[in-house]
């Protein structure tokens, strides 16, 4: 496995791939890898010869007072478990890298579906996400492009840019992969003392409580909301920051249940903020 | 030559191109099709085996009031036009194809050396052509894009966006091309009455004065700008929108003259907005 600093040798190792004729699908991480970047690899390698991981941890994506300096970083042990994992490149570049001196003026920004769930609670996140994939897509050419589903509203703001910008790759989102009580899996869980790791469970538990409700019958999206409320409301270590029940794709607010419908969370456990979510059909 | 309407002939047609190992250069255009156009064609195919250029009047970088509705389209002489100039394939995609129903979300913004010039004349134009420009990248896929330099403040924002996200192409600008009198040529210039053509002339003749002017040793910008005012304030059918001397990549006003500058008309000739520039060294 090559781990690829610059951007120039990258784009010659693409070339390479494809003069030798192989596909390439590219996983884009930050880095402080877990099961579920591991995931996005065996998916990328499922229809590509050539994995590319990208380790890149974006100040454009973070806020200001978030965790960016904090974000836990650790390439050695990241560099171990992607070549395990068949990863043939990793590109890491350094941030001067990617956002050189001299200026850094284009940004590539979706609008509508960006403005509620994280996107309001980070104002000027997912215009950092999508200008640095859209980078990293330009750097790397992928045939394949894999994000997981635990950042769901992420995929559905990549998917929608490559549709509307015709970007030349296809998307796989692929599931959230959880430990065994049900946590779903995140570099941020580093974060969490023992408490605040019990605590966290609430998060999984009460979306499996409302899919449970929608197998059920109930439709009504006030009532699952309730429920998920009183749920988190109950565990003294979480404070809700959002409860979204939303369609799939345009990720507007849905009041009764039709169709593919994501119910979308994020926690503060102590000061960690936690995502999770549940696609369910209405 | 293959007129092309859809996307996904398009990328078919580029696939086919590619297999056979041919470079593609894209000449991305409106139509209406005149000599500094095909100067560009040319140029394409200096560096490439294959010339697609595409014809599209981009509904996104017309502001409200401005000429969308009468700028001036003529897909079949066009097309003649291209045929002779050694254009391979056009593509000329509907509106609805490139901006299909369901929604449009997604842009690309260069900010900064869009706020003056045309960009502040024209609030959202850029923000159209980044866009779209984009767009047309990712369905080309060419290795070599030809903008003109009569557009200076666009050839400009394209090569910004193009390094900034690592786009992976080679932006080549061509110079003006002036008819016999010194008119910069422009798709606009069919929209001149007799009288309008003659008084059009200011903007050639005043950007050659103080071209004369800095060979002569004059590096004082106000002197320059009061000198172009002067010349097209003594043009009764002429109104100035703006005269700019600015650093030729950063587009930042200058002073006192150094290095590659760049002096930029937007004049009204009636009610035609026309443009011309001048680069020079200071």
């Amino acid at each position: 496995m090559e781990v690829i600093k610059g951007i120039s040798r990258m784009r010659e190792f693409v070339r390479e791939q494809q003069m030798a004729g192989k596909r390439i699908g590219l996983i884009p991480t930050m880095g402080y890898l877990h099961a579920g970047h591991l995931s996005l690899v065996r998916e990328a390698l499922s229809t590509c010869q050539v994995a590319v991981m990208s380790i890149f941890v974006n100040p454009l994506q973070f806020g200001a007072g978030e965790d960016l300096d904090a974000y836990p970083r650790d390439l050695t042990r990241d560099c171990e478990l992607a070549e395990k994992a068949g990863v043939a490149a990793i590109f890491a570049p350094a941030v001067a890298e990617m956002y050189p001196g001299g200026g850094y003026f284009s940004y590539v920004d979706v609008e509508n579906i960006t403005e509620g769930l994280c996107g309001g609670a980070r104002p000027g996140h997912f215009r950092g996400v999508t200008t640095v994939v859209t980078k990293l897509f330009n750097i790397v050419q992928p045939e394949v492009a894999v994000f997981g589903q635990k950042d769901a509203q992420q995929a559905a703001v990549i998917q929608r840019m490559v549709r509307d910008l015709n970007m030349p790759l296809q998307i796989v989102v692929a599931p959230i992969v959880r430990e065994a009580d049900g946590l779903a899996l995140s570099s941020r869980n580093v974060y969490l003392n023992p408490n605040e790791r019990e605590a966290a469970l609430v998060l999984s538990r009460s979306l499996k409580m409302v899919q449970e409700m929608v197998a059920n019958g109930e439709r009504n999206a006030g009532v699952l909301r309730k429920t998920i409320e009183n749920q988190i409301n109950k565990e003294p270590l979480a404070r809700i920051d959002y409860i979204e029940i939303v369609g799939s794709e345009d990720l507007k607010p849905v009041e009764i249940l039709k169709g593919q419908v994501l119910i979308a969370l994020a926690v503060y456990i102590g000061k960690t903020r936690l995502i999770d979510n549940q696609i369910v059909e209405g």
